[in-house]
């Protein structure tokens, strides 16, 4: 392991924008920052004026900026640009900084994409959810290949929306299954209702991928239950982990290797 | 020694601002927060737009911020109030932030008040400069009672100006020494003219104390004058330990005990 020297003139700040902020990003990233050696450090940020806090990024030469809802919209007219993920999604979760340029990125979609890459596109799927990382996820599946798919969404504007944009179907609730579940809903999530599955045991049970993008708890009970049921997984931590992993390759320009990133990930989750 | 907790969403960030950022503050700060187990982080920052910085400071309602050269008197109108150490002098080194209020404050002002009332205000004095930082030190030598001084500066309008001001007299060379040498120049200063003194050999052997304000090197050639003639001195970095110390206490309501100031400064140094 190399080592980090102390933070002084020419550490680079990198830092997250979000109504709620966790501390996933500030643990996974200061923690790849040690491992690495890299003069950088990472803190989460709240904010109520997104317009200060983008100026503030250009003023002060902030290094990048992972945004979380409410801001991946709202933000864009703010940029000097957008990369090709951020594009495709109108979305941005990743802010990078070059010399005040400020390009939009997203990661999400990005490490989506990296995830379903081993799934055959042929599969047929069912995709619970219709907001901004549904949108990610949906863009993922029809840029991979994957056309036979049907959008959950009991917001029928939202739902018909998402569909249409990508070119699948639309349900207000899932009555058929398929081999592949994605659950791109808040349904399951620690805080909130996590004793509920966003699909059915049935349904599950005919499935063979379940793929969950809520990150805490790391094993959503839809998780568990398809586990139980010997499916093949898809978890919100690896989602999370990808997505953050390729933010700290931008920032940095470093690709950390697998053990680095797998120490970093489970170091993160270790302290909640 | 408590423990710091790891960089999290409760991490309050503070920063300095200045066109050539040192790594004095971020060393200082972090190893007191280190020290004191505070969750507190430290960062150095250049910029060329002080406003947008300024906005940044509130929409990310970053804690404090030391404010050095050339933005000391530039960023007061940016701020929602003075308190009585930086409206004295129409100076600000030090911004606090109370949930998006700032108030600018001057602890250098404070550092050299602090320093200086060991000194018998009946000592007349000469003191070299005309800058915001000569400023700083007139205005704390007027309001802790001296009241025979000059000023020494080749810039007539700025040494007359200050001088007036104050109540002091004024002169453009050093004709005639006083017990009390004051150097606010950066006469002595690593990097330029660190082999010269601000005051000749003969006026500091009629001296009785040696003050420089000049932070690097921690000893200038007019201190190692002073201090082969058996003069008493105060040092450069006497100052910068006091004043960052204050703004310390301003930032986190926490006073650390002498041996963690003296460490944390140790510290500071020993990393140049």
């Amino acid at each position: 392991m190399t080592t980090k020297p102390p933070i002084g003139r020419d550490t680079r700040l990198c830092m997250s924008l979000s109504a709620r902020p966790g501390n996933f990003g500030s643990r996974f990233h200061n923690r790849l920052y040690e491992l690495t050696g890299l003069d950088y450090v990472y803190k989460s940020f709240s904010t109520t004026d997104l317009a200060g806090a983008v100026g503030g990024i250009r003023a002060l030469n902030i290094r990048g900026c992972a945004i979380s809802m409410p801001f991946k919209e709202a933000v864009i007219p703010m940029l000097d640009g957008l990369a090709g993920s951020a594009a495709a999604i109108d979305s941005v979760n990743t802010i990078v900084n070059d010399d005040r340029r400020l390009t939009g990125y997203n990661t999400d979609y990005a490490a989506v994409v990296e995830l379903i890459a081993r799934i055959d596109p042929a599969t047929p799927f069912v995709l619970r959810g219709s907001g901004g990382m549904a949108k990610a996820v949906a863009a993922a599946l029809r840029d991979s290949g994957f056309t036979d798919g049907t959008i959950v969404a009991r917001n029928v504007a939202a739902g018909q929306g998402l569909a249409a944009l990508y070119g699948f179907d639309w349900t207000a609730e899932p009555e058929a299954g398929a081999p592949l579940l994605i659950n791109v809903t808040p349904i399951g999530m620690t805080g909130g209702n996590a004793d509920q599955s966003p699909f059915p045991e049935a349904m599950i049970a005919e499935a063979e991928i379940a793929f969950d993008v809520v990150q805490y708890p790391p094993e959503t009970r839809f998780l568990k239950t398809a586990k139980a049921l010997g499916k093949r997984i898809i978890t919100g931590t690896e989602v999370a982990t990808i997505q953050a992993l390729e933010q700290f390759v931008l920032y940095t320009g470093v690709r950390p290797t697998p053990e680095q990133v797998r120490e970093a990930a489970a170091y993160a989750y270790s302290l909640g």
